[in-house]
C-alpha cells in the first residue's frame, strides 16, 4: 500500500445500513482504495495515519454549487425574494472580472475541502476557468458544467428576451469541455442549461442531442419558483415539467435542480423517468423561505443529492451544514421529526450525491477499486463526543448534527492528500485568503453607488 | 489597563445600529470595561492582544440550557416527539450518575466556550453540582436555575401525579442556592419550576412569594406543546397562560421558555406584562418540527433571548448554530426571507439574551463600567472573508449565516482569559473529552438493555 489510515471507525456505505466497521483500516494503491476492512488485517503501507479516535469515511459530494459568488458572502442576505438577485446580488456582480470570480471559487472550494468536500458539481458561465484555475491545480475533483443561458433583457410582455446566439456560444464552450474532458479522471463535464425560462426549446433540443452523442449530463434548474412559472406558462402555456416531459427531457440523463415548484404528480413524473435531484436546503430557505422535496422524491424512489448552492444566500459551502439543513428544515417543513433521519442524511452527501452525478462507479463509498477520496473527522472534541457503538452508532447523528465541518482533519482525493492535520500541504490558504479579502473589499466599494441606487431594502438596513 | 485589545472590528450594541467601530480598542480593568473606542486612543496596557483580522465583541449568551444531557448526544434524534423523553433519552439517563452529569455539563459547556458562549443559563436539578465543579472552576458565568419537579408517575386518569414533598425539596434548595450566592459575581440564582403540568399550584405561590422576597426571577417552560396543554386542560379546565395569569405569575419576573404552544392573544399577553421570553429554534425543531415564536414575541415588543437547550435532540450546544437556525427557521415558517435580519439576530444572543435574564446591566454590550465577558473571531479564514465596511457590514451577516462557531480565537470572562488562540488556557480540555468519552461509552452500554425494552423507533434503526 502507498498510504493507509488505521485504527480509525469506518463508515463505508456498503452492504447493510451504513456498512460501519470498528477498528477498521483502510489502504490506498496510487489513486484507488486497495483495502477496506479489519485494521489489524491490514499490512504494510509506506505511509500510514493513525485514524484513532476518527471516523473515516469518503469524502462529501457538493452536488450544486456556484463557488465564484463566495466572494459576495454576506453580501444579499434577508432580502425579499423578488430583490435578492436584481437589487442585491446584480450591482455588485456587474463589478466583478474574471480574477474576482475565480478569487471567489477558490474561497468557496477552501470553505468545501476544509469541511470535507471532495467533489463539486460546479455549474458557472466560462466553467473551465475554474477548473483550471481552482480545481485541478487545487487537486480536486468537478463536476464542470457550462452554464447556458440566453436571456439579454425583458420584452414588452414581461418575457425574458432570448438570443439565440449566446446560446450558441455557450453551446460552443460546452461542447469543447466535454471534448477535452471527457477521458479525465478528475472532471466530469456536463450541459448546464439555466433553466427553461432563460433559455430557447431550440438551444435545448441542441443540448439534447450533443449530451447524447457525448454521453454527458444535462444539469438544469427545474421548477425553480414563480418566476420562472409565471414566465413558462406566459410563454408556452404550460408548467416546466411537462414541457420538458413532452420534449422527451425528463430522462436518466437529467439532473434537476432544486423542483420545489412542482405539484405531488410532476414529483412523480421527474422519479418515474429516472431523474435526478439536487436540493440545496440552505440556499432555497435563505433566499425564498421554501424547503426543497428531498423526502418527497427520496421517499418515491428517486436518487437525490444535495448542494450548497451559492454563498451570499444561505452564507457558504459547508456540506456539514448543507446536511444538517436538510434533515432540520424537512422535519420542520412536515411537523414531523422522525423525517430525514441521520443515516439517510450522510448517504445524500456521499453515495447518493455520486449516484446523482452519476459518478457512483468512481467515488462515493469506501470500495476496493474506487477512487481514493477519504475524509476523515476528530471525533475527540467536545462537541462529537462520546461517540460510541452500543446499542447503536450514536456517530451517525452527532456527524449529522453536532459537528461544525470544521472537526475535519484529513482530506485525501484521488490518493493524494490534500488537507492534513486541519494544515493544507499545497494549497497556499493564507496568500487566497488575503488576496479575496482585498477584492471582496474592492469590489463592494466598485459595486456600492449601484447598490445604492438600486435602492434594495438593505440599503436601509441599520448595519 | 490590565489588558487591551487593539486593532480590532468591535461591535458594541451601543448607540445606532449594532455599534460598529471600525479599527477599534477595548480596554479591561480588573474585571471591567475600561475602554471602548479607536484603537488609537488606548494606550498601555500591561498585555496587549492584536485583534486585527478579528471581530471582538461580547461574549454570547446561551439563555436556556440542561448540559448534563450532553453526554447524551446523538442518542435520541429522529424520534416522534411522543417517544423522545421516554423511549429515547429516560432508559439511559435513568443510569447517569451524578459524576455523568457532571461529565456531561463539561462537555455542554466547553462546547460553548470553544464557540463564544460566555453566559449559560443552567436550568437543571441539584444546579449547585454544575455551579460547583462546571462554572465557578471553568471561570464560567451562569445563571443557575434550580429546577423543581413534582412528578411522581401518571394516575388513573392520565394525569401526572405530582408529590408536593419532592416540591418542597427543591424548593429548599432553590432557597439556599439564592441564599448563597445573590451578592455572587459569577452566578445568578434563579427559580425554575419545571412546567405548569409538572408542578402544583401550591408550589407556585410559594415559587412565586420567594422569588419576590430574594428579587429571583423564575424561570419555567411555558406552552411547550400538546402534552402538557392536555394535562393543563384536564386538570384546570384552562390553559397555561391564562392560568398564570390568573395567578399573577405573568409579571417582569417571569423568564418564559419555548411558548410556542400559544395563540395570538397570548403572546400579547406575555409581552404586555413584560414576561420575557426564551427561544430554543434548534431543539424544538429537531424534536416536535416546530418553530419557536421568537419573531412574534420580537414584533410585538417583547424581550427575547435564544438557548441551546439540551444536546441529544439539536446536537449541541452552538449559539452560532442557534443564531442561524432562529433565523433560517424563522424565514421557512412564515415562507419570508426577510425574516430575523442578522442585525436583530445577534442582538439576540448578546444585549437581547441579557436583557432577558435581566444581567444587562452587568453584560451583553460592550460599555465602560460593565463586566468583561468579550470573545474575539478570526474573520481571515475561508469561510468569513471577505469583511467590508462599504456599503454596509456584511460581517453582520457572514458572522450569523457563514460562521461555524469554531472561528471564535478568544474568550474573556470576567476580565479573565479562559481560551486565547484557540487553546484553553486552565482547562484541561483533553482529559475532560476522555473521562467523557469513557463514561458516555460507558452509560450508553449500561442504558442498552432498557432501550432496546422500551423499543422507540431507533431501535428498528439501520446504524
Amino acid at each position: 500500500m502507498d498510504l493507509a489510515i488505521v485504527d480509525t471507525t469506518l463508515i463505508t456505505f456498503q452492504g447493510e445500513g451504513l456498512g460501519v466497521i470498528e477498528k477498521g483500516g483502510l489502504g490506498i494503491m496510487g489513486n484507488e482504495i486497495a483495502f477496506v476492512g479489519k485494521s489489524d488485517d491490514l499490512r504494510g503501507a509506506d505511509e500510514v495515519i493513525d485514524g484513532s479516535g476518527c471516523v473515516t469515511m469518503p469524502g462529501l459530494i457538493d452536488s450544486h454549487a456556484h463557488t465564484w459568488l463566495a466572494l459576495l458572502k454576506g453580501g444579499a442576505q434577508d432580502m425579499p425574494e423578488i430583490q435578492w438577485m436584481k437589487k442585491g446580488l446584480e450591482p455588485f456582480v456587474n463589478h466583478m472580472n474574471k480574477k474576482d470570480r475565480i478569487a471567489g471559487s477558490k474561497l468557496g472550494v477552501l470553505e468545501g475541502l476544509r469541511t470535507g468536500t471532495t467533489t463539486f458539481c460546479e455549474f458557472s458561465p466560462e466553467v473551465k476557468g475554474y477548473v483550471e484555475n481552482v480545481y485541478l491545480p487545487f487537486g480536486v475533483r468537478t463536476v464542470a458544467v457550462e452554464t447556458l443561458n440566453e436571456v439579454v433583457g425583458v420584452d414588452a410582455r414581461g418575457l425574458y428576451e432570448l438570443d439565440r446566439s449566446i446560446g450558441e456560444e455557450g453551446l460552443k464552450k460546452a461542447d469543447a469541455l466535454v471534448d477535452e474532458y471527457k477521458r479525465s479522471e478528475m472532471v466530469y463535464p456536463g450541459y448546464g442549461p439555466q433553466a427553461l425560462d432563460m433559455v430557447t426549446i431550440e438551444l435545448l433540443e441542441e443540448v439534447k442531442e450533443n449530451a447524447w452523442d457525448s454521453k454527458s449530463d444535462i444539469h438544469m434548474h427545474v421548477a425553480q419558483g414563480e418566476r420562472e412559472r409565471l414566465q413558462v406558462e406566459k410563454r408556452y402555456g404550460a408548467r416546466t415539467v411537462k414541457i420538458m416531459y413532452d420534449m422527451g427531457m425528463l430522462d436518466e440523463k437529467l439532473v434537476a435542480v432544486h423542483c420545489h415548484d412542482t405539484e405531488i404528480e410532476e414529483k412523480g413524473m421527474l422519479v418515474e423517468n429516472g431523474v435526478r435531484m439536487v436540493g440545496c436546503p440552505s440556499s432555497i430557505g435563505m433566499i425564498d423561505g421554501i424547503v426543497p422535496p428531498i423526502h418527497d422524491l427520496l421517499s418515491m424512489g428517486g436518487e437525490v443529492g444535495v448542494g450548497t448552492d451559492q454563498a451570499p444566500g444561505p452564507g457558504g459551502h459547508n456540506m456539514f451544514k448543507e446536511m444538517r439543513n436538510a434533515a432540520l428544515l424537512t422535519k420542520i417543513r412536515d411537523k414531523d421529526p422522525t423525517r430525514l433521519p441521520s443515516g439517510d442524511v450522510l448517504k445524500l452527501a456521499t453515495i447518493g450525491g455520486a449516484r446523482t452525478l452519476g459518478i457512483q462507479h468512481l467515488v462515493g463509498s469506501l470500495e476496493v477499486g474506487k477512487l481514493a477520496d477519504i475524509i476523515t473527522i476528530d471525533m475527540l472534541c467536545a462537541n462529537l463526543t462520546p461517540s460510541v457503538f452500543e446499542p447503536f452508532h450514536n456517530f451517525v447523528a452527532t456527524l449529522v448534527h453536532s459537528s461544525t465541518g470544521k472537526e475535519v482533519r484529513d482530506v485525501i482525493i484521488n490518493g493524494k492528500e490534500v488537507m492534513r492535520k486541519g494544515e493544507f500541504v499545497k494549497i497556499d490558504e493564507g496568500h487566497i485568503i488575503k488576496d479575496a479579502q482585498g477584492r471582496g473589499k474592492d469590489l463592494f466599494k466598485r459595486g456600492a453607488k449601484d447598490w445604492k441606487d438600486a435602492d434594495g431594502s438593505l440599503v436601509k438596513t441599520n448595519f
